[in-house]
């Protein structure tokens, strides 16, 4: 990292400057970034427009030397040329970071790798954290949102623990914002790197990996390295105390990492990359929904309210628990493809749960591994198996799968299983199908930090990468003798 | 086929009695199948208790021979031994179906096995087309429901073109039902087989594929096939004129289609039995989310306002159009593993792209396939866009990844989508977050059945199911010169 350059200004600035804001277009990207962040953020804002005046009652300042204080970031969403000349005015009035919204650099050759080159030597010499060109800005909550598209267009993912960081602005705000959402999963920073001309992922990971007390998970959509800096990216991810995570697109045979040189080194095919990866204890899911089920793990894992405790998976003992004899035929399908195994039960186990159910369902169940208790089942069934079985040490997961539909199944049965969660610290992961009624049961457990997916697979994918991330930090422990807690 | 048996008599009966009803507990099967037929369905119900009397309302005859009419089908929810008192009571009364929901038979072996063949004699000998037992019955809208969970507890799915024929009644009402609902995907009627002792997936492959006439495809959830039925089965698929799928349960080494020696023939495993399906036109797909896809599409291009008309996809050449660069790069990268190729654009389409484009995006935009029309784009450039590829012939499906979130693009664009392809009848796939707030452009496609999805994986593997289903089609009609129109 230019350890001269003050990443914290570009996430948490106390004071933000936006250029490029139209008096007539309210769809001005430069406007709607000044508003947003007037209205909505915490960050204090002012807009600049040559002409003063104001838009929608926002007063607006004719320049940067008629600003109250030196902002500790300008936002620039001018045309290319325009935008180098405000570089030299952050130089000139020591402006620390800047985020550059517009294109017109690398990304269209010729002229604008030169106009790039120019940008990026004038932010070196004089220490500006410039991000990007061409990029859609920062999400920091609740301080500040430079993202240029309408908030009421755009849905915005809540506060937690996951640093995200993507090289596409697209995806970063519909594949990721939406679907963070959708599942409860918060990020303490996201970030589009645009063209990286100056901030690169090698030097986010280090800021969120030793710096952002609020990260604890970093994830990164990335269509490949920057150039050079590879090497670097990887020795920072073997060290992190933090889980990294990297998701890449264009990875097949047109794609950028096949093509572009400076990842030869990795070997330039997923098969290699992936291997490179792992070394360095980085994540790799294998496809977009995985990356989601990860993170949304490890985010509920990362609060304190943390209903697993210390325990890990180790070997990746699991037990499926299910009122449907489909559902465990089908979960237990993917076990092996995820580095899972169902545990066999003894004689007297069985037995034992035998006794626990009630009269009915006992007659019809089945106590294998998956254990069907059928659509006879009662809250108490349920309850008493889970912790039946959180009392068996070898198993080292719970896989229960909840459907709700059998008529004794009461809404108070979230809480129950949360109960006895939280008293025994065994790792559970649930499926409940999503369906708006059932909507108690799904926050009863949510409110424990019980993760709960709408899909058997994610179920499998969840268990998987607890398996995955204990390994990782076992083994970075035992390498780098860290403390056992997260030290920022 | 038992020709002697009436299928129509289980999926369109006149109508039903119930045995098994409960005055005391208002949970048990029989009572909720009673009065959910009552008060929610159109078959002419009847229910019998042994003391007459009446539940909620609802007055019980005491005996068969007290209806008024000889129903076409009984519904029988008591224990196994009663079970085959009252199938007895079929064979005397002539009643020509009966659904078995309780258990007891094969399932759980030794006296149950007994049992189930004496139960499977009398119906053959009765020419009784029994369904179960062990099984949560029919769901065939609007006539009748013998699922015995309350409604309000169930997810039910629309009326549409599909069968759907489970071995699990949990996955059929969970895993299908929930998501065939949150999809948009009809059901002709939904089966659930339980222990198959007569009817099984045969010979109900048979009745639909050659006798049910809202059925245009033909979905089964299996564990293994019927013992030594597997040939007739296969037979039946290959002169289908509906579309056929299997998805099988119990497929990794533990699972049944391995250790069960009736599939032997298919060579046991899913790599030979996968072969073996594709030989018989019977599509597989790789995943749950993959055959809900395809129903998807089938589904909405069974009805007779379809968008594409006799447009198919024959080599899988798309052209994928986008507003943000990264959903491009995401979808190339999966088009090879689904047999989808990007086609090649002359330098002269390129201009003429450039062209159509307003004067802002026309300089940003990136006109490879992946077409990346980025945040500046207008509604019309969406629509001369299609327009534009629609025209070019060898392109067979258009790829569409929009999201709504520039501020330009208006909530007719759905719309103004629609009335191009309308026009046009070229294939088109379209993706759009799942937000509720563009529900309204989300709606207007799908009025006039252009199929949406909210992931890029889905929208591939749909188009890459036309294909499949195009080669199918065609490899049919060659084999067994078909009239060009489905003729039942």
């Amino acid at each position: 990292m230019n350890d001269n350059m003050d990443l914290e200004k570009l996430f948490r600035p106390k004071s933000m400057a936006v250029i490029g804001i139209s008096r007539k277009n309210n769809l001005s990207p430069g406007r709607i970034i000044l508003l947003k962040n007037e209205f909505e953020m915490n960050v204090d804002v002012y807009g600049i427009h040559p002409e003063g005046g104001n838009v929608e009652g926002v007063g607006l300042y004719k320049s940067l030397s008629d600003l109250p204080v030196t902002p500790d970031i300008l936002v620039i969403a001018v045309g290319p040329d325009d935008t180098i000349g405000y570089i030299r005015e952050c130089a000139e009035y020591k402006i620390p970071a800047s985020i550059i919204i517009g294109g017109g650099f690398a990304e269209i050759g010729g002229e604008g790798k030169k106009r790039q080159a120019l940008l990026k030597k004038i932010a070196i010499d004089n220490e500006i954290a410039v991000l990007g060109p061409n990029c859609i800005g920062v999400y920091s909550p609740p301080l500040l949102d430079t993202i240029f598209l309408p908030t009421e267009r755009i849905t915005r993912p809540p506060k937690g623990s996951v640093a995200l960081i993507s090289q596409s602005g697209g995806v970063l705000i519909d594949q990721f914002f939406v679907k963070f959402k959708e599942r409860g999963v918060g990020v303490s920073t996201a970030v589009s790197i645009g063209n990286r001309a100056v901030v690169d992922e090698t030097m986010l990971l280090e800021y969120f990996s030793k710096v952002d007390p609020d990260t604890r998970n970093i994830a990164f959509y990335l269509e490949g390295f920057q150039e050079g800096k590879a090497r670097e990216f990887l020795n920072l991810a073997k060290v992190s105390e933090d889980t990294v995570i990297t998701y890449f697109g264009g990875i097949t045979k047109q794609g950028k990492i096949a093509t572009e040189s400076h990842t030869a080194s990795l070997g330039g095919n997923l098969k290699v990359l992936s291997g490179a990866l792992k070394q360095y204890y980085i994540l790799q899911p294998h496809s977009e929904r995985e990356l989601l089920t990860m993170l949304k793990v490890f985010d509920v894992l990362s609060y304190k309210k943390n209903p697993f405790g210390k325990n890990t998976i180790t070997f990746g003992e699991v037990a499926i628990l299910s009122v449907s004899g489909g559902h465990g035929v089908l979960c237990s399908d993917m076990l092996q493809d995820y580095g899972l195994n169902a545990v066999w039960f003894t004689e007297e186990e069985k037995e034992e749960m035998y006794e626990i159910l009630n009269p009915v369902a006992r007659k019809i169940a089945s106590f294998n591994n998956p254990i069907d208790l059928t659509g006879s089942v009662l809250d108490k069934d349920i309850e008493n198996m889970i912790r039946y079985l959180s009392d068996i040490e070898r198993i080292e997961c719970i896989l229960l799968l909840l459907l709700p539909y059998p008529p004794n199944i009461s809404f108070q049965i979230g809480r129950r299983i949360s109960n006895v969660i939280s008293n025994k610290n065994k790792p559970i992961i649930t499926f409940i199908p999503y369906v708006e009624k059932y909507q108690m049961i799904i926050e009863s457990l949510e409110l424990s930090n019980i993760p709960v997916f709408h899909s058997i697979k994610e179920v499998v994918q969840a268990a998987s990468a607890l398996k995955d991330r204990t390994r990782f930090i076992n083994l970075k422990k035992k390498n780098y003798f860290w403390e056992t807690e997260n030290t920022k």
